[in-house]
C-alpha cells in the first residue's frame, strides 16, 4: 500500500482549473495531489532571432517554484544570480513537449511564452508543468482564433506528462515527494494524446534496469496519460 | 467617479484567505480588488549574523511579481541577474513595517522571513503585501505560542497599509494601476491597529503639493487602514 | 545639548564648491558638516528608449561611497557584482526629486545624469547628495542656455533636502550618523525653494508616532530646508 | 547510405588513449570519429556538505567545450558569466551516470571530479564524455587501490553511452553533427557493462514516435555500447 | 614642445595633501597635473585565508575612477557586475608594487587596503595611485608604531610610479591623456627611494622598438620618480 | 644545476603541431617543455564598433586554462561568473603583442580571435600562448591569401616570448613552474623576427633589481625568441 492508500496504478486527483488569471491570453492552475502549478501564457508578435523572416513562430517556456511550496523554504534563485541547473532543464523539457504538438509555420511569427509557477510542491512539478501549460497553450491558440490572426489552432494535438517510477522493486505511478525520493528508477514521459512518445527520460539512481522494468514504466505512464488528457480536454473545452 | 465606480474615499473589496498554503507556518492569499498576493511565513531557529548571541530576532520579508500578473508580461528578474531596485525598495519596506511591530527580543533568536508573491497586479501590490504578511506572520506566530516556543506572540499589535494619491487634482483612497499611473502625487501609508503612523512615503511627480494636501492623503489613508485592520482581524482569528 | 553642541533646530554648516571638476559639464562638492558629497552633472544628447522621439528629456542619478567614506571600510558594491538595494533606492530618490523640477519638455531630448559620490560620510549622504545635485544640475543647465542649446533654463526651481528624527524623544534637525544610529523615527524631506514637499519619507523604528510628531518634524526640515536654498543660490549664482 | 559511408548500424572509429595528462590522477583522450574529448578524473579528500560524516563518497563532472571545437566558434560562457542550461543539463548527466555504478561507500569521504573537455566536437560529445569519463575514473580509481587508499576499486561496472535517432525515417547509430541536426527523434542511452539500463534520453523534433520506433533505437544503442565497452576495457587495462 | 609647454624630461607639477580624509588611518590626495587620485589605508586585523597563521601580513588595493574623472562619462563597473580587466590590472600592480618595498613579516598578521579613488584624470593615473598609496601607506604605518603595535614601520623604502612613453618619435616623461593616446611606446616604471626597479612594463603599440629606446625611457623615468620621491617625503614627514 | 639539468640559458624542448584542429581556419598545438597550449585561429567579417566603417581589422584573444591543466585542480572560472584578473591581463597581453606585429589596414574589416587554451601547465604558459598564437594566425592569414580575400599577408614579421628570471640570485631562461614559484623576478618579453621589442613586463617579488640584472634578462630572452621563431617559421612553412 502506498503512503496515500493509492494503488501502484493509480494517479492522484487531478483538478485543472482554466482562466486561473485575468491579466493573460490563457491560463490553468493545475493541481495534481497536493502538486499545483500556475500556468499562464502571453502571445507576443515577435520572434527570436533565428527565426525573423522564416514565417515560422516559437513556443518557449519557464519554470519556477515559489520559496514555500516545499515542506522546507527553498531561496530564490533570483539571489543567487541565476536559474539553477534543475530549472533550466525543466524549463527546456517544457518547451520542447509543447513544440512536438504544435504546427509553427501555422503559428506564423509569434512567440508564445507559457510561464509555469509552482504553487506548492508534492512532487511530479515537471510534468503537471507540461500537462498545464498545454491547456494555458490552447486556450491563448483559441484566442488567435477567436480574433482572426490564425484561421484554426496550430496544435496539432495534446500533450500531457506523468512521473513513473521504482520503489522498493515495485513500479508506480505519478510518484509523490515521498515515494519520488526513495526511487531507484525516476521515469518522466511526454506522450500525445494520440499515445505517441514525445519525451522518455528514465534515471537509475544506484540501481541499473533492464528491458522489462522499461517496459513496465512505459505502461504505467500511457495509462496515466489517457487519464490527464481527459482532464485536459474538459478544462480547455476541446 | 471612478473608473471603477467608487466614491474618492472607497477602498475595493478587501478579501484575506489565511492558511492558503499547507507547506508554510502561515499563510495567507489577500485580495485588494484584482491585486492578488499570496503572503507565506517561514520560521527559522537562526538568525542573521549580526544578532548572533544578542537574544533577539529578526523578521525579513522578499517580494516577486510572477511575470503574467501584470497585463504585460514582466520579464523575471531571475533572468536579469538580480532583483530590481524596485524589488528591493518594496522589500526593505515589507520587513521594517513589521518589525516596527514586533518584540524581537521576545521573537528569540529566530529568523521569520515573509515571502509575498503577487499572483495578479492592479495598482497597491506593495501595500497589499504589508497588510496580507502581517496576517500570515500572526498565524506563524500564533503556531509558536501553541507549540510552546514562546510563551505570548511577540506581535504588539497589527499593521496594515494602503496608497492614496492625487488624481486630477483630487485626493483618492486606494489607487488601482489606472488611477496609479496618471497620479500627480503618490502616497503610501503604513500604520498600526493603533492608528500611528509606521511608514509615510509620498512622492510629487511633477507637482510639488503643500501642507493641506498632505494632511488630506493621511486622513484618507487612515480611515481605509481602519478596515483592513477589521479583515486582518476576522482572516487571523484575533 | 547634542553631540556636537548644536541646538535641536540647528543645522550643521554647509559650504558648496561650484564647478570643483574641470571634466564635467556642471558640478558641486557640497559639505554638510562632515559629510562630503561631490556631485556631477553630464549632459548627453540622448534619451532612454521610452522617451524616443516624445520631445522630453530625462534626469537621472547615480550614488556611490568611496570605501573610506565610513569610519568602518565599507567593501566596494563592484566587487559584490550589483549595487545594494540601499545605493538603488537613494539614487532612485535623488532622480525622482531632481524631475519634479525641471520641464523636461523645455529640456528636449537630452539626459543629464547626477553623479553623487561620497568621499566622506557622518549621516544625511542622500539628502546633501540632492541639494548638490541640483546646484550642478544648475550650472550644467546654466551651460546649455550659454552655448545656445536651450532658451532659458528648464529648471522651475530648486529642490533641496535635508533629514530630521526623534532622537530620545525629542525632534532633531539634520542628523549626524552617532543621532541617526540611536533615531526612534528618522525622516527625509525633500523640499522646493517655493516650500511645497518633493518627497516625503518618514521610518519609524520600534516607536510608531502620531500627528503632533509628524507636524513638529515636517516643522524643522522647513527651516533646515530655506537655509540650504540660501547656499545652493550663493553657489549656483542664482 | 550515410554521409560518411557507415551503415546505420555502423559506429565511427572509436579510440580511447589512456593517461593523456601527466598531471591528473586519471585521464582519457577519447575520440569517436572527429569527437575529441579530454576526461581527466581528480580525486579529493573532502565530500559536499551534505554528505559529510555519513562515510560516503562523490562523484561529479564539468562538462565543456573549447570555443573551436565547433565549425563556427562558440563563445566562451564565462564571457557570459554562467553555464548554459545545456552544459549544466549534460554535466549532471554525466555525472549521474557515473555515481549509478560506483560504490559510493566503498569510495569512502572522498570526491572524484571529472572533468570533460571537448576539443573537437561532430555530435555525441555528450556521451563520448560519459565513456572516456569512465575510463579515467576507473584509472583514477586503480591509483587509489595502489595506494592502498581502498582494498579494491569501488567502480562495480563499466558505463559507456552512444546516441541514436531517426533520420529521414531510418533508425541510425552514433550520429555526426550533421544527421544529429536532421533527426526527427534524437536518443541518449547510457548503459552498464551488462546491458542494463542508466539513463534513456529520447526527445521527438516535431514527429512523436511510437514503442517500435523504439524499440528499435534501444537495439541499435545496444550493440555499440557493447562495442565502446571493449574500447574502454582496452584502454583502461581491465 | 609639448602640449602643456613642458620639455620632454618635465613633469607636471606634484602635490601631496596627507591626511586628506577624517575617517582613515591614512590618507592622501595625489595631484599630478590635472590627474588627481585620492589614497586611502585601512588597516585591519586579519590576513588572507593564505597566510592565516604564517606571522605574516598582506598589503593589497583597489583601484577605480568617478564617472566624471574623464572628459566623457565612464559607466560606473558596479553596473556592468564587475571591474574591468585595466581595474584589476591596475589593482594588481599597485599591490605587487607596495608588497616589494614592505616587511611582510614585520606587519604581523595584519592587512593593510589601499583604496585609490581617481577624482580627475588626465593620464598617468595607475602611477599617481602608486605613489600617493606609499604615502597613505606610510602613514597608516606610523600610526601602528605610535600606538605600539608595531616596534618600527615596516615600510623598508618609499616607492613611486610614473610614465614615460615614445611620441612622434621622441622619449617623452611623464604622459599627459593627449599624450598617451599618441604614444607609440608606453612605459610605467615603479622604483624604489634607492633606484632600483620594481616594475618595468612597457608596450609597443605598432611600432616595436630597440634598446636604445628602452634606455632612454628607463633614464628620463629614474630622475622624475627622484623628483617624486621629495614630494613624498615631505608629504609623510619622512 | 636547475631542476631539469637544464643550464641557465637553455630552453626546454619546444614542439609546434601545425593545424592540430580540423575545425579552425589555423590551429596550433605548441609544447614547450610540460606547458601545452592549443591555440585556435578565427576569423569572422565584422570588426568591433569601435572600428566600424574604418577599413581596419581587428585581433584579439582569449586564454583559458583547463581545469587539470595544474597539478592541483583549478577551479573553472565560468564558475565564479567572470574570468580572473590573471586571466584578463594575459589574454589582453596577447592580443597587445600579436597587434604590434600586425596591419590592421591590409586585413580590412575583419577580427581575427585567437583561443589560446592551457592543456597541460608547467610554467611560461602565457609567453607559449603568445608563440603558438602567432602560429596559428598566421596560418589562418595564409588561408585569407590562397582564398584571394587579401593579396599578401598582413603579417608584418613573426612575435615569440618567453620567460626569463632570477631565481637564487641567478638569471635563468624559460622558467618552469617550480622555478617561476621561487623567482626574485619574473620578466617576460615579447619580442619580432628582428629582434625589436613589443612587451617588457618584469616585477620584483620582494626583491627589487637594478640595472645589470635587467640587462642580462634581456639578453637571455633575445636568444631564447630567436630560438622560438625558427620553430615557428618551421612549423607555419615560412
Amino acid at each position: 500500500m502506498r503512503i496515500d492508500k493509492r494503488q501502484p496504478d493509480e494517479m492522484r486527483p487531478v483538478e485543472i482549473v482554466p482562466g486561473f488569471l485575468a491579466t493573460a491570453e490563457g491560463s490553468a492552475l493545475i493541481s495534481v495531489g497536493h502538486t499545483k502549478v500556475l500556468c499562464a501564457a502571453t502571445v507576443e508578435e515577435t520572434v527570436p532571432a533565428f527565426l525573423r523572416g522564416s514565417g515560422k513562430g516559437w513556443v518557449t517556456a519557464e519554470y519556477s517554484m515559489l520559496p514555500r511550496a516545499t515542506q522546507q523554504r527553498t531561496p530564490r534563485e533570483v539571489n543567487k544570480g541565476r536559474p539553477s541547473g534543475r530549472t533550466l532543464e525543466i524549463q527546456r523539457l517544457i518547451g520542447r513537449s509543447l513544440r512536438a504538438v504544435i504546427d509553427l509555420r501555422a503559428l506564423g511569427e509569434r512567440t508564445v511564452t507559457l510561464d509555469c509557477d509552482v504553487i506548492q510542491a508534492d512532487g511530479g512539478t515537471r510534468t503537471a508543468a507540461v500537462t498545464g501549460a498545454c491547456v494555458a497553450l490552447a486556450i491563448a491558440l483559441g484566442q488567435l482564433v477567436k480574433f482572426g490572426a490564425v484561421p484554426k489552432s496550430p496544435l496539432r494535438e495534446l500533450v500531457a506528462a506523468t512521473s513513473v517510477g521504482i520503489v522498493d522493486g515495485e513500479p508506480l505511478l505519478d510518484l509523490c515527494y515521498e515515494e519520488d525520493s526513495r526511487a531507484d528508477v525516476d521515469m518522466n514521459l511526454v506522450m500525445t494524446d494520440s499515445g505517441q512518445f514525445v519525451e522518455v527520460q528514465a534515471t537509475a539512481e544506484q540501481h541499473p534496469f533492464g528491458d522489462d522494468r522499461l517496459a513496465s514504466m512505459v505502461s504505467l505512464a500511457r495509462a496515466g496519460i489517457a487519464r490527464l488528457v481527459e482532464a485536459q480536454k474538459e478544462a480547455a473545452g476541446l
